[in-house]
């Protein structure tokens, strides 16, 4: 783990008051807590912003009896451009199937990757989550 | 204006590199302005969320030759249960009139206004744009 | 205004059905204007991304007794690449301001005047709202 | 699979045109389908407002040598009020973890699930995914 740094920042003091109000209604125990969660995500966006490795996680909703979409979908994940770390399967129901798939590279290649795979007939849903390789937030 | 208090924050040394690098690449002069401004967006939002009383502008793109549309949209502005503030007129072309509207209240019932505006028949675009009255975030 | 064609879809029947609760709840009268308006909001999205001539609507919450804000608020809007079509203010209380300003130009050079307004000192909230000419959409 | 129902829809000329374009911009070889797919994901965003039964997946990165950490992850998945149907682990580096965790139940309950998890310390980044069970969207 990181050394931790003390740094000081010069807040308003009504929006000090707002801050520590958010913090608690957020959950967290302490205010350092909440602002580096904070600048991790801005730190996540910007990094699918410019291209650096990140890691993303598509989750997609399909019938499995559609012709040839499983085949597809496995042959999808083999030709991408952005490495396809994993993929978890679950079963909802006697059609319908829940898989996410864990995807390392750069934004655009995922963000390629999950259109392809959403656009297949029989898939009914497919949502992008945007992650971080950590190195640059930890 | 605000006093300013100085509080201090505890970081890991890594991701403060980070936030120095992102705080440039965002065009911040200094790191407590820009932790600050991150603090006011967050707390616009939950002011969204929590129902206190809230800014928004909803910006309409419309075709004013539609018939009984111009007469509409005021009508619905006077008949809003948020308060609308202003309203500006811009003329695009022959036919596109653009307007920004600003309204005060819950964020709830500006949210509404801004759908009713959007179903009518004739407006091409509405797009709420989500802000706050200052008092939080002084 | 523009002729309306008349073109078929094809649709599976629950997600027909879907739609129709949807299309009510959403307060519209009838499919076709609800499926017209989801079109032009992905149209919008993309006149973003592709660097077409789009409308964008800043609001602006500050401080104007921030010493030399007011002068660089009018400067910004006179230097920006992106044409600011006109401004609205409106004064919310005693020290804190709202202004609406609606820009014309593209999507980046807007993205880039909102964000220089925003990281102006005094400025409390700036919120990009992203709209269209209508060109595309009507 | 489900029987297709043949629906028109009137829709003005030059707002076809872009629909047209649009959709093999987006990589969809027909107008049913790309239509298909936006109302599919209009539905699953009210799901989730609506408090009906959706499927989420929480994507999670953390430093696994954060002390206790591990065993409070599957604690709070035991202990979560949505049901947690899956979670797999990836290895990022030596010290960094990746995990996805597939969600089912309220909306609501399941963003509470991603913000306890988020905030435990150790945990550098959580990103929730909103997806459906594919029962109103098939």
């Amino acid at each position: 783990m990181s050394e931790l740094a003390r740094v000081s920042l010069s807040i308003e003091e009504p929006l000090l008051k707002s801050l520590e109000k958010l913090t608690r209604a957020s959950g967290y125990e302490n205010r350092s807590e909440f602002i580096r969660d904070m600048i991790r995500d801005r730190l996540t966006l910007e990094e699918w912003k410019s291209g650096a490795d990140v890691i993303g996680t598509v989750t997609l909703i399909y019938n499995h009896h559609h012709r040839g979409l499983t085949e597809k979908l496995v042959e999808l994940q083999h030709d991408s451009l952005a490495h396809v770390l994993v993929s978890t399967h679950v079963h909802i129901s006697h059609e319908i199937c829940a898989e996410m798939i864990m995807v390392r590279g750069n934004g655009e290649k995922i963000r390629q990757f999950a259109g392809t795979v959403k656009r297949q007939k029989g898939v009914l849903h497919a949502e992008l989550s945007m992650s971080t390789t950590g190195e640059n937030i930890s």
